[in-house]
């Protein structure tokens, strides 16, 4: 954590602030008399709520039924190819409930049940093998937390601002952690021979969804997983078992993990090239395009969470994450990026995983260009949308990492807009 | 994480037999002929699963639907006073989704919505104040990773072996991220007079549920906490604002909370008198008990997870704590702590959090007397059942941090045991 004195308004001036808050809420209840919530004794204070068996397992409380994963319905023909966005403007910290962690398909969310789940790994292997699940779980097992980001998170932005919330520019991702055994252990049981160099991996759904991955990656931090979050993976992310490509784009994760081929070249299967390669300015597309730059986004005060309180002591929140590392530093800017200030992190800190950044000032009231902007730790810094444009054009709808614009109004909303 | 090698299976004997294992699995498959599972095309890859609306926040699939929190039934008059334990034995990793973290009330789960909400600060401090919970909000906010314990976890196991299964032995825990603004934050707001020593804590239920803390660990690391692993603080968990004592026994982590009042000395309220103290072998009682002492698990194999798969290559796992600090060290017993080996700790390591371990070994079929034992940062060792009693008699259910035996059979089973 940096130190909060770092910033635009300084703890005391900050906490001076506050205290009016606070006294706000006091005033207001005495223009009306006693704060009846405070005087008098309330019916939850005066019966038994919930026995212990109400709920074996609990879902969030009704208040919060908002909070959930949520569809743009022009975006695709159907819901079984469309995406269900993570509710990124409501949650805080770092970890995402698999409850509402974005989800996305092929071929729709299939059931697979444990007993029938296998994995066969062959092609240039000394010994072609197949794990059941009960096999899996009996090598060493390491546990990590990782974000995973869809290449196409914030895609529909490329051209300009046109999803008001961030919770559709920036949900395609969400972070956990990981229960699962290094893909390397298990071709070190196969074998893999010298003039092994790819791998590719297969999902069991009727996409048969396949990725090439070279044998590096594979052999580095790639998991085979099968718990999220301490549970057993949902359903909607690959139950039993899926693969985690740590700081890869989100559709090199293969759900409902079948098969792992070892060859001497990558397959170029169809979701390899017609789709998640990058079309340039000139027609021509970049391909192997798998790791996720560095990128943040403001969550709150967002489209979907405006400042409701009026002018006075105002919390930014925000998320920052890079595939190549841990987040260093991010700086937040009020005036569209003429002026950068520090941002505060606060929780964890792992590589190739979501970090959570503070801002607090002062608000005065005025219109606000609010923008955040990540540095990683390997130095990269978040570019603007221009500079990315001006090297890659506006015909791809994927890896757009530029620097992100929320236009707060006198009154509080935001609106997304992109400002040259 | 600490070197395989140092374990009495060496990475290569063990990884040799796990080879055996996944050649099993195909022989099993070559008994009877191909493995349909493999050569066949199955029904989920010839149709389409679920859309991406199918579940807006979505639950753990039907096949984990035993993977829930159980009570046990003659421990309480009802479930109201019951407690509801964590499945420790089907989860992995550090974080504990809160749908399965245990639950204990006073008086029951209440339902208390975001603008009923109301904490009154007092007593002495300068400015006495009233939060909204949109004042709560406007402070800077902290996240942090805690395990919350009851202090009565692993209680029944004082006397001897009882409950068979690590759920009702030490499932009264649960590790999740905080989201909060820290108490000193709102205690600087109010100005603490020099006299106020001790801080009263209550919950809005109707058990008036209140605890003292000393002012010390009031502005250290407690916090006002309204969000947890990223969303909304569960109903069962005290939504919508619940306080955080990292390190200290749970029944301090006061849900709804509704009142904070400073004061010059403790209350020496209820729960802090006739419950929540530690009555000795002369019957006087310790109080003041309010750290819970490093102790670990070993999660499976257990009683409600046996070995399943036979003589051959096989996972321990566990979690292992400190209120005072990380762990630094988990060691493994396979023969009633005659002999000891060093575990391997893999996962985030925060302080006051869980930790997982895990220790991999060669099973050669005959019983084992498994045993965990946890080395805090402090140094601190976990002690024998023995050495606790030697000090503390067996008249109190609190503070059991014991070193727990677990007598797997050599069909696979495991009990719950106690040795001399």
């Amino acid at each position: 954590m940096t130190d909060t004195t770092k910033k635009g308004t300084t703890r005391r001036g900050f906490l001076a602030g506050a205290a009016a808050g606070g006294a706000l809420a006091a005033t207001a209840a005495r223009a009306g008399g006693p704060d009846p919530l405070i005087t008098e004794v309330q019916p939850w204070a005066q019966s038994l709520g919930d026995g212990v068996d109400a709920t074996p397992y609990g879902m969030p409380i009704h208040f919060e039924s908002h909070v959930v994963r949520r569809n743009v319905e022009w975006l695709t023909a159907d819901t079984i190819s469309s995406v269900n966005f993570t509710p990124i403007h409501e949650l805080d910290g770092t970890i995402t409930p698999q409850g509402c962690a974005f989800e996305r398909h092929h071929a729709g969310a299939i059931e697979l049940a444990k007993p029938d789940w296998r994995l066969m790994i062959h092609g240039l292997v000394e010994r072609p093998l197949v794990f059941t699940y009960d096999d899996l779980i009996r090598f060493p097992r390491e546990n990590h937390t990782y974000f995973l980001e869809c290449a196409a998170n914030g895609g529909m932005e490329w051209a300009g601002a046109q999803l008001n919330g961030c919770q559709f520019t920036h949900g395609m991702i969400h972070n956990m952690e990981y229960t699962g055994i290094p893909l390397r252990t298990l071709l070190a049981e196969a074998g893999v021979k010298p003039e092994g160099k790819w791998v590719l991996m297969e999902g069991a759904d009727a996409s048969s969804m396949s990725r090439s991955i070279p044998i590096g990656k594979a052999l580095d931090d790639v998991l085979v997983a099968f718990k999220a979050n301490g549970e057993a993976l949902r359903k909607e992310h690959g139950y039993p078992v899926r693969l985690v490509v740590p700081g890869w784009e989100g559709n090199m994760w293969v759900k409902w993990l079948r098969r792992v081929e070892v060859g001497d070249q990558p397959w170029e299967h169809r979701e390899e090239t017609s789709k998640y390669t990058d079309t340039m300015a000139d027609g021509r597309s970049r391909r192997w395009t798998w790791e996720m730059d560095a990128k943040s986004i403001i969550t709150s005060p967002s489209p979907q969470a405006p400042i409701t309180h009026g002018p006075g002591p105002t919390v930014i929140s925000g998320l920052a994450w890079s595939g190549r590392g841990s987040i260093r530093e991010v700086h937040v800017s009020l005036d569209g990026g003429k002026n950068w200030q520090q941002a505060r992190l606060s929780g964890a800190s792992h590589d190739k995983a979501l970090h959570r950044f503070y801002f607090e000032f002062d608000w005065n009231g005025s219109e606000l260009l609010l923008q955040s902007r990540a540095v990683d730790s390997t130095g990269y810094v978040q570019p603007t949308k221009e500079q990315l444009r001006s090297f890659r054009g506006v015909n791809s709808v994927y890896h757009n990492n530029g620097i992100h614009t929320w236009w707060v109004k006198t009154n509080g909303e935001a609106e997304n807009v992109e400002i040259s």
